[in-house]
Formats: structure tokens, C-alpha cells, sequence
């Protein structure tokens, strides 16, 4: 049975024996897998990590505490909380300090063919919702995890910035629920992939607008990105953290402090609301896909998915 | 008469003619004036300042559109907004775009014996309260806003790192408003002031305490401050941005975002609440008030301001 391991920026394919599956957890077979930015980040050694990455999955539950589970095609929440804490019982799991995550924190990620996760992390794909699209559902959940954090008035304009996988999902997730996206890009064969979702795109070369939203998303990944961010708010505007940037960023605070600005980080976020837009169809994410293999070729996935330009890379079981 | 200015960095004083009152302003004569790291921080360039700083004061209105000024002892909002703009018609004149600011924008400043100010922004002074003590009106009411924008539930732990004077009326407005207050700082001296309004002083002699506080205040004006708040600040925490750090600062983004902090620019706020806490005697200026010198001796005034371990520096007009 296969395993992609990562060790020191090297991505490698093993032969692994099927997990013992530990009490409330499912054993899962992958279906399919997405390589996301974080993996890319890991592959470049931030948190050190080393071993099976991989956290946006679809599989089929081959084994279970509970009987209804198995033969269903499920996807499942990362973090694995210790469900005993402060944090736990306030249904913010997310945050628990004893959490670990698939694939990125001291738990074995989805990139091979049998892994597990607790039951209670699962939840079945709906009928009509196709397993390439199925595997979306993490990153879109991110992107909903926006409107848990902050109310956005229908109709109000609001600026994504970014092109890349996560800001065409927010960008989109945001139109759907009825703000009036700009998404500013470099890219304009990106941007038309959320322009079918109701987003405005508007292609950078140069300059961009100063103090004109009072919601921006920051979905560039860059310290650049972040500062034309801050700029773009508004007076006591609302600039929404999403994407981390590697190291140290040289911010100004003065422009926070005096026009009142509120920055908010944003993480993960919850699947039902995300499933339920796929059910819908409301977000287009065919397009995203940039091209798949099978896990004994992840190497190669991996170098695909770094390519600049690249969306999404895909990773199939066979 | 005296009026001081400021120009490349040198404080002089100069003679002045009575200044012509404008349509709907008033003519006041200054009583009293407090130096402020602002006006601190003007001198060292920021901003291109050149004229006459000040806007912390009292004074007596010797002339006014509406006679019911005339002899009043008065406090003034420092921002001259355009009363026009949507800014200004939904009460935020505080960021209305045209706005100068009284001896910071485009504004001649209150550091000289006569000067005009909207009769709109005048406060008068309660009886009851002295005028050295309603001198700190401003940066109390800069204190104060951080209640408008963050409710901070009673009884709640509440971290202030700083204590400079922001930091000491920071910490104090928080405490009376119910909040338990740990105030972080090096000066023994300066945190007794806080600790006389049942603020706890932590004394800092190497790590501050990681993850720790639901609410953080920054009121450091450094940048390492800003990144110990980061770091205090417990996952879905809030971080108020208090002080400004002259040009970049360095912060991580990854813990922003990981732990969903809220960070929230605050700058200045309405007077009458802080008015309200000067009358109730809730507030410890008195021992915050390191000097007083005449406007003629304004260049030693600020010396002294500037002099490491000091607090409040008056300006009399005489």
C-alpha cells in the first residue's frame, strides 16, 4: 500500500502498512486528494514537518466504530481536538491547544491509500456533488470561514486581492452570499474562473485604488499584498487576514491606527457550509483543476502544483 | 503676544498678533497646555510639520459667535471636520477626509496665548475639576474610545503593555470601567500611578506571558511592544493598536492568522466621557504632572518632555 512522505523538501512514495485504526476513528481509503499551498510550505520546511502530507481529501469509509459510515464517500474537518478542553467545549475545536492536524500537525496526513481520522470529524458527501469537486471543500470552508467572522452587508462592495486557489474560492463564496466582489489579479484567465460566479475582475497594472472598501480580503501570500491590503481599506474598514506570508513582514501601523482599521485573521472554517454551496453548484471549481496523478507519481504532482500559474493539482489513489 | 512654533525640529517663540476669529469659532486665550509624545514626535519630523504644535489644553473663550461661550472655561475636540461629507453626517467627523487637526494637520496649534477652534468642538470644564487635571482631557478621551469599539465584559483580564502616560490612562480608564487590568511595564514609579485605580503592575524583567489574554492594548510605541502583544494575545483574542511605531514594523503574520487574532487601530476619542471621569475624580493625573513651565520657555519645556522617564510636561501662558 502506498504513502507519499515528506522529509527535508523531498517527496518520496513508500510502501506502508494499512493504519491500525484507533477507537472513534474511521479507517479511510483516499479517493482523491488536492495539493494545497500549506503542502507546498511544508515541502519548503516551515513547521518542520516531516512524514505524510495531505489534508484535502475525499475517501471511502472502509472501517468504523459505527456501522452507518462504512461504504460512505465522506470528506472530514483536520483538526483533531483533544474534546476535553476549554476550547473544545465551546465548540471551538479548531483552536485547541492540544489539537493535532492531518497532514500538517503530529498526525499522518491523507496522501495515501489508507489513513484515519475520528468519526466525529466526518461528514458524507451528497449525492450530486462529484469527488473532484468533493475535495474543494476544505479550501471553500476557509473561505466561509470569513462570514463567521464578520457580517458583510448584501450588496456591499468588497476587494479580494489574489488570484491564486484560495482567493478565487473566497472571492466567489463572498458574490454567492451577496457582496459586490472586485478581485484584483495578475491573471486574467483566473479571474474569469470566479467572473462566472458573479465576481468583478480587475486585472493590476499598477497602482491600486487607496482608502476605497471597507472590506478587503488578502489572499496574495505576500508582504506586498498585505500592505496594498491595508491601504485599500477604508476609515474604520475591515481588512480580512487570510493568507499567511513566510517570515517577518514590515508593515506600517500608522495607517491601522489612524483610519481605525480593523485586521482579522482567518483560518479554517466549518464543512457543513461549505458542502452545501457545492450541492448547490454555486461555486465553480472544475475550472481550478490543473491537472491530476496518481500517488505513486506525487513527486511529480508536487513539482506540477509549485509551477507558477499552476491552481489545482490533483492526486488519485491508482 | 507669545506664540510658540516649531520648524525643523527647533522649538522657538515668537511674537504673535491676536489671531482673527472665523466664522463660527471662537477666540479662546489658553490656560493650560500638555506636551504630548505627538507633539514630541512632530518635532523629530513626522508628519512635515512647521508651525505651532499643541492640542492638549484649557482656556477661556474670550470671544464667540454665541455669547454663552464668553468666559467659559473650555476643553475642544482636536479634529475641524468639514461637516459636509458622509463621514461627518454619520457622527465620524474624527475621520472625515477635508478634517485638518488642531496643531497636527493644517490647524495653527493651542501652544500659544490666543488661537481660534470651532464653537462645536468646545467642551466646557466642570466645576469640581482643576484645570491642570482637565488638560489630560484629550488623551483620557483617547483612552476611553477603545470602550467604543470593544465591549470588554466586566471583570474580564485585560493586558496593557506600556507605561508611558498613554499607558497609564489606558489602564486606568480599563480598570474603571471593570476590567481586571495587568499592566506591563519597567517603571515601578509609573505603574504605582495605574495601581492607585486598581491596576496591577507587572513589572517586566524578561518573558511577558505567551497566549495569555483575551484583550491586549498596546501602548508601547515600539515595535517589539507590538510583537509581545501579538503573542500575549490568546487564540480569537482582540489587540488594540494603541501607539503608533514610527515607520516599519516587523510582525509575524502567522500567528494572526493561525489564531485568528482581531487587531483594531484606536486613536482618538469623544471628550465628554473622559470629562465625566475627570469630574468623578476616577482618574490619577495629579502624580503623572513631571514639570510645568511658561509658553516663553517653551523650547526647555520640551527638552524636558523628551528627557527619558518623563511624564506630563505644562505649558502655562504665563
Amino acid at each position: 500500500m502506498i504513502s507519499v512522505h515528506l522529509e527535508a523538501g523531498e517527496v518520496s512514495v513508500r510502501q506502508q502498512a494499512k493504519p491500525r485504526r484507533p477507537k472513534g476513528h474511521a479507517l479511510l481509503r483516499l479517493l482523491c486528494g488536492g495539493i494545497c499551498n500549506t503542502d507546498l510550505e511544508l515541502q519548503r520546511g516551515y513547521y518542520g514537518f516531516s512524514g505524510t502530507p495531505g489534508h484535502e481529501f475525499v475517501a471511502e469509509v472502509v472501517a468504523a466504530e459505527s456501522p452507518k459510515w462504512i461504504g460512505k464517500r465522506v470528506v472530514g474537518e483536520i483538526n483533531l481536538a483533544c474534546g476535553h478542553c476549554d476550547w473544545c467545549a465551546r465548540g471551538l475545536g479548531r483552536h485547541c491547544p492540544n489539537r493535532t492536524v492531518l497532514g500538517i500537525v503530529k498526525h499522518p496526513g491523507a496522501f495515501r491509500e489508507f489513513f484515519t481520522l475520528p468519526e466525529g470529524n466526518l461528514l458524507e458527501v451528497p449525492t450530486g456533488v462529484t469527488t473532484d469537486h468533493a475535495v474543494f471543500t476544505e479550501p471553500i470552508a476557509a473561505a466561509c470561514q470569513i462570514l463567521e467572522q464578520v457580517r458583510i452587508p448584501k450588496g456591499t462592495a468588497v476587494a479580494v486581492l489574489g488570484d491564486g486557489k484560495l482567493g478565487i474560492l473566497i472571492a466567489q463564496v463572498l458574490a454567492v452570499d451577496g457582496a459586490k466582489v472586485h478581485q484584483f489579479g495578475r491573471h486574467k484567465n483566473k479571474l474569469a474562473i470566479s467572473e462566472k460566479a458573479g465576481v468583478i475582475g480587475e486585472m493590476v497594472n499598477g497602482a491600486l485604488p487607496v482608502g476605497a472598501y471597507d472590506y478587503v480580503v488578502d489572499a496574495t501570500g505576500s508582504a506586498e499584498g498585505l500592505r496594498s491590503a491595508i491601504a485599500m481599506t477604508r476609515p474604520r474598514g475591515t481588512l480580512i487576514m487570510k493568507s499567511t506570508v513566510a517570515g517577518l513582514v514590515s508593515i506600517e501601523t500608522a495607517p491601522v491606527i489612524v483610519n481605525e482599521i480593523t485586521l482579522i485573521g482567518s483560518r479554517c472554517g466549518r464543512f457543513k457550509p461549505a458542502l452545501d454551496l457545492l450541492r448547490r453548484g454555486k461555486i465553480h471549481v472544475e475550472e481550478m483543476i490543473h491537472g491530476r496523478f496518481p500517488l505513486a507519481q506525487a513527486a511529480e504532482a508536487f513539482r506540477q502544483a509549485g509551477t507558477r500559474g499552476t491552481l489545482k493539482i490533483l492526486l488519485d489513489s491508482q
